[in-house]
């Protein structure tokens, strides 16, 4: 009895006090850092991270489309391949990508070790193969003693190769947003009117797709709902892996964490800035039109998912020994 | 002279224990760290050093091809511009750059700042203009602030641009390579066959044209002087600036610090190997043909010259508003 008394006695000092338990009952969670990482294996993942000897030409590197010092994209409608080809849809950031339910806007990729082979064998992007690569890598000393310590086998295989990939992609999470720290009971982090967009992005219904830890990521979701909408890519989504027509259209939801970096936005790179997005997805998804008040107190919301960005140390890579296969930039 | 016998016997007693004064009568020296750095135009400079918005793609920056995970290069024979156009002629490091006579291998840019501004504006490089960039710089508040801090004025100009990005490059210094370690009484930093490397560099003449803090940098050189050199690459160095005939293929001695990282090696990038290198240029700038031994030791002279590689945290960038001029990577 005197335990309730002083439980709630506290409960109401520091709700005095302005700190409130943590808002479990929102469709959104705050960002969680990395459970447990492999740090050897993220510190081989990074180097092969900013590795351009990844590529044919020995100038693309995952880093050059998902780009850590700009949100994890390029900020291109669409990507610069090899030799310069266009690709055919917008970088998705890398940022909390191990929070999607699937990798690439068409899910194609289970995780994020199946997805990274594949740019890097794309004839439209890295235009190298596993198993150039791999014999990039094996004739460089220092990765071949750096792969053998993380993963303790002779050689160096395709699969150790995307797998530190992708361990190194689970440290690029980026918690500590302003939303986050609102979440987490910090109630004055938010503005009144980045507090008003988060209420009527609820209320319109933008937060049905866009949930979750990731404020998206955890579905696929038809582009062009109430409205369709005209691509200026040829993309056809997820079709492309189901071959169902029903998945015509249908895009995985793209998360809107660090939205603010991550422009051009849709899967096309056709929408330049927040205001014109929010609009498209408000008549297209919900059949809104947001009054220019609206539409900014959406935007300053999504400004408020801007989280810590990933620090670390620029990866100093090892060099290239006389027997390495050197790039082919040029000619075939 | 009490005093002269305790010196005498204070140096045989540091001679006895491997301490030895500073190799000063060497023909070179060891890299000092800049003497004096403004740290908040260094930020401001590393920043925009991997801004690609420099380009007129949104795609290079350049860091693309002066690579600081790879040496201060992009290692590639020459270096790939705007629409992935050829370079005529392989990218110096821009490694101790700093400590150059002059800029680019023709030395057609007095200094760094000179130098920076080149590229941004080659159409066969960047692809943009400095009227493009400094719009692109002034339409995104997060830079207008940190100029405002760093230069206290109103307006971004390109030459605050440039000194920013040469502001930089000073702390692009590489210290503490084994060599120097050597030369500063280390006895035991270098193995046998890396000194006797040393030494036949001296005999043989190669520090002629390599000596000083960078090992080169410093001087002029015709390229093919015993016998001609048949390049690779168009460019005729150093008469492309004087108009001099006599300047056909003099081109700036490169740096040989962090040589191991810089391959491929001269202007026109045609050796792959240090062994190729070392092995041309006794013959066609000494007229000596090196023996396999001989060219090894030297070979093992020269890695001892990579010195500790800048380390920094990868600048995260201020992303564009939405008045940002956005980058044109296709079409004209």
């Amino acid at each position: 009895m005197k335990q309730t008394k002083t439980i709630l006695a506290l409960a109401a000092f520091l709700s005095a006090i302005g700190i409130a338990k943590a808002a479990s009952d929102e469709p959104i969670s705050p960002i969680k850092p990395p459970a447990s990482i492999n740090v050897g294996m993220v510190e081989l993942g990074k180097k092969l991270y900013f590795d351009p000897r990844l590529s044919k030409s020995g100038f693309i590197s995952c880093n050059s489309c998902h780009n850590l010092s700009m949100g994890g994209t390029d900020n291109i409608q669409t990507s610069i391949g090899d030799k310069w080809q266009q690709g055919p849809i917008n970088a998705p950031t890398v940022l909390n990508s191990s929070l999607n339910i699937a990798q690439f806007w068409d899910g194609r990729a289970a995780d994020l070790r199946a997805q990274a082979g594949g740019p890097i064998a794309n004839p439209g992007e890295m235009a190298s193969s596993h198993t150039l690569a791999v014999d990039v890598l094996s004739s460089i000393p220092d990765y071949v003693y750096e792969f053998r310590q993380v993963f303790g086998k002779d050689k160096i295989d395709i699969e150790q190769v995307t797998t530190a990939i992708a361990e190194f992609e689970k440290i690029l999470v980026t918690p500590g947003s302003r939303f986050d720290l609102w979440l987490l009971g910090k109630k004055d982090a938010l503005s009144r009117q980045e507090e008003e967009g988060y209420q009527l992005f609820k209320n319109a219904g933008c937060v049905a797709c866009h949930n979750g830890e990731a404020v998206g990521g955890n579905s696929f979701q038809k582009m062009g709902l109430v409205e369709p909408y005209k691509a200026a890519s040829g993309a056809e989504g997820r079709s492309a892996v189901t071959g169902a027509d029903a998945d015509r259209f249908n895009f995985k939801v793209p998360t809107l964490r660090n939205v603010e970096l991550t422009y051009p936005y849709f899967h096309d790179g056709a929408a330049n800035t927040l205001t014109e997005a929010v609009d498209t997805m408000g008549r297209l998804q919900l059949g809104r039109k947001f009054t220019r008040t609206e539409n900014a107190s959406i935007v300053a919301f999504l400004k408020t998912l801007t989280g810590e960005q990933p620090r670390f140390q620029l990866p100093i890579l090892p060099p290239s020994s006389d027997q390495t296969p050197r790039p082919l930039p040029f000619g075939k």
